[in-house]
């Protein structure tokens, strides 16, 4: 079983928040400078995960609380507005799916039981799924609230899936490959140019641990048949 | 396999929106009267539903939106502030197991193989599955974006169910008994006092078609036994 992380694995997801941020960052300008706005905002949507999860309408309500806040509520209930469709556009967003997945997930499928393993809420990441038009590829669709060796042991148990047959792929040091990795299973790094301050690993963590990492997802067949190859 | 709904099938859910929507319009009750506010709020709410699906933070969103317009903008952030809290309190708030659930769960799951699926934000419904402390007693845990035939024959296969062995039991006829039934399922509906008016069902739908009413869920193992006798 191959399983692909989602959210700039298989399309862009980040560069739409870094955008809807610029635009948030620029109507606030008048208020404070770029740089408090970002953090601010940085860390009203890392205090709101435990209320509100992962996804647009957190983000849309930490984007209201930051501009509530640095302008000590004197911003206008239009102005609100004009975030709250922020949200709307990104949920409506066409899925950019990313150069090289298509060809790639089209040939692994002849092989393989593909799924995707995603974290974040479930009615946006479904609608994603299925506005890729890549969701007849994978066996299952599997999104999670977050992704820690225990979310990932729920599904091998689920699907009842052996770990040492199981590959995870995606972006995300600390959600698609350390934790896989914890539980003997397979992890592929995927890099992608940008990736969430939160979802960033302290690099002392990786030196001690091995891992294949490639730069585009279409190196990905070759590096399955060179393991199968070496028998890893 | 017995299903069950979660949202006023285990624990009390409506009455949580129905006590903060009292707060919303005693909040605007200075801009609009109360039938117009509970009005706009409800058509924003579905409107939304298209944009942001099921939950807690779709209703904070449509809060916002429906304050901003009948203030025509002039509401202020701190107002709002008041909304994202209310959010934050009921995603907070304690998970209240309905009367008879804990005995009628716990004695069943001894025969049966139990799951829950309930429609609605992943993040929520996970949070309050761990809060209700009947995690436990639940083989799986799904969670649903639309309650539709589709969805649970999806479930079927993914679990490999035969749905003619496979009973629903929960309070929303439109989501947890018509859509079972059209599967060749069984279904159970078990009264809750309030229902909200997007799961409510025409009158004349019901007339041709039967299922099992109960009022309590403490019924449900009797219920059950003399299906078994009756061989339904």
């Amino acid at each position: 079983m191959i399983a692909f992380d989602a959210d700039d694995t298989l399309w862009h997801n980040e560069s739409l928040f870094l955008d809807t941020q610029e635009k948030f960052r620029e109507l606030l300008l008048q208020y404070q400078d770029a740089e408090w706005i970002d953090k601010k905002l940085y860390e009203t949507e890392i205090r709101n995960l435990e209320h509100f999860g992962y996804g647009v309408k957190g983000f849309v309500l930490s984007m209201i609380e930051t501009a509530i806040e640095l302008t000590d509520g004197r911003i206008s209930g239009s102005e609100i507005q004009t975030f709250v469709d922020f949200g709307k556009k990104m949920v409506a967003a066409p899925v950019e799916v990313l150069d090289g997945v298509q060809n790639t997930i089209e040939a692994l499928s002849k092989t393989y039981p593909l799924m995707v393993i995603t974290k974040g809420d479930l009615f946006e990441q479904e609608t994603k799924v299925a506005r890729s038009r890549l969701g007849h590829f994978f066996k299952h669709i599997e999104v999670v609230s977050e992704k820690i060796p225990a979310s990932y042991q729920a599904v091998f148990k689920k699907y009842e899936i052996d770990s040492k047959r199981f590959m995870m792929v995606g972006n995300s040091l600390k959600s698609d490959v350390l934790p896989v990795l914890e539980c003997g299973a397979h992890a592929v790094h995927v890099a992608y140019p940008t990736t969430w301050a939160h979802e960033q690993v302290d690099s002392k963590v990786l030196e001690s641990i091995h891992f294949p990492k490639l730069d585009r997802i279409d190196q990905l067949p070759d590096l399955i048949q060179s393991m199968i190859n070496q028998k890893i």
